[in-house]
C-alpha cells in the first residue's frame, strides 16, 4: 500500500532545511508524496530537483489544507499516523499499524511548530518514537524503517542515478549525468559525498 | 558498550538546526556524547538545556579536531562507523558492526559539508543507510535504532521530565517543572507538543 507524508506548520523562514530533510527522507524511504501546508517554492524546487535526477515518482504538493487532506484520506479508506512525543510507544502500536498497512494506505503527519489539537483527535494513532525530545526527521525515518521492515532501503528509483555500494570510494552508475551535475547541498547533506 | 557521535563540518550560519537535531537524536537514541568540529555556542546551549531538563548524562564537546579524536578513539580500542551515501549497505555491514559493538565502543561520524577523503580511509566501516540522498539526521537515527535493536527507545534518563505514553492527550511526570518551563522549539521540533 502507499504512504503519504503530511508536513504540518512549515515556517519558510525557519524550517526550510528541516522540511527539505523531511521530504528527502519521505522519498528515500518509500513514501509516494509529501503534502505541505503553507508554501515554500524553494523547498519544492529542491525536492523536485532530487526526484528528477535520482529517479522515481516522488512528488510534493504545497499549499494544502490539512483538515481537507486528512478528511479525504480517511474517507478513501486510508489511516492516519501522527508522530508526536505524546503518543503511544512504537513497540506497543506498531503491530496494529503494520497490520492495517497490509490493506490501507497510510498518511504520516509530521508537525513543525505546535500541532493543532484536532490532529490528535483525527489521527488513528498518535505515535511516539521514544519519549524524549529529538527530531521529526528521525521519527519519520525510524517509523518508515519499521513499517517497511527495512525493505524501503532497497527500493528502486527508475530513471535516476544510482550509487554502487563500495567499501571505500565512490561509484555512481549513470555516471555521465553524475559527473555533469553538482549535487545540491541538501541532497547529500552530511552523508558524505567526497571520498 | 558506549556510542559517541562526531559531527563533522558544521557550518554555524547554515547547519544550526540540523546539527541540533543530530545532537538531540544522538542523546535520545542512546549515544553518550556528541563531538563537534568547529564551534557553535548556540547549538551547545540548546543541547545542554535539553539534557539538563530531560535528564541523563549526555554532553557535547565543541571545537574538537577530528583527526585527533578518531585516532584516540581507535587507539583506545574503539571502532569508527562513517555514515555516507557511498558505503556498504546496512543489511550487508550491520551484522559485523553489531558483533563488534558487543565488545567495542563505537564512534559514528556524521558529516555536514564535504567530508575529507581521509575519513573514508580511517573509518572501519563506510556505511550507507540506503543509496538515495536523504538526511544525516535520518541516517543516524536508523543506524542507532538498528544497532541497539530498538532498545534505545526505552532508555531511562535519570533526573529529568518523563512523558507518559497516552492514546490521546499529553501527560508528563515531574509535571511542575514541565509546566513552569517553555519547551524550546528545537527540542520538540515537529513531534507535536500541544494536543
Amino acid at each position: 500500500m502507499r504512504v503519504v507524508v503530511l508536513r504540518l506548520g512549515h515556517r519558510p523562514e525557519r524550517d526550510k532545511r528541516i522540511t527539505t530533510h523531511v521530504g528527502l527522507v519521505s522519498r528515500a524511504l518509500g513514501a509516494e508524496e509529501m503534502l505541505l501546508t503553507g508554501r515554500d517554492d524553494g523547498v519544492v524546487a529542491s525536492l523536485d530537483d532530487v526526484a528528477s535526477r535520482w529517479g522515481g515518482g516522488f512528488r510534493v504538493r504545497q499549499g494544502v489544507r490539512w483538515k481537507d487532506e486528512l478528511r479525504r484520506f480517511k474517507e478513501a479508506g486510508g489511516m492516519i499516523v501522527h508522530l508526536t512525543m505524546y503518543g503511544l510507544g512504537l513497540a506497543q502500536a506498531m503491530p496494529e499499524i503494520k497490520e492495517a498497512y497490509k490493506s490501507c494506505d497510510i498518511m504520516v503527519v509530521v508537525g513543525a511548530e505546535k500541532v493543532p489539537g484536532a490532529v490528535y483527535g483525527i489521527a488513528d494513532w498518535n505515535l511516539a518514537v521514544g519519549g524524549q525530545p529529538h527530531s521529526e526527521v528521525a521519527a519519520l525515518a525510524i517509523f518508515l524503517d519499521r513499517l517497511m521492515d527495512g525493505r524501503e532501503l532497497d527500493c528502486e528509483f527508475p530513471g535516476g542515478m544510482r550509487i554502487v555500494p563500495t567499501i571505500r570510494g565512490k561509484r555512481i552508475s549513470n555516471a555521465s549525468e553524475a559527473a555533469s551535475k553538482e549535487a545540491s547541498e541538501d541532497e547529500i547533506a552530511g552523508v558524505g559525498q567526497e571520498p
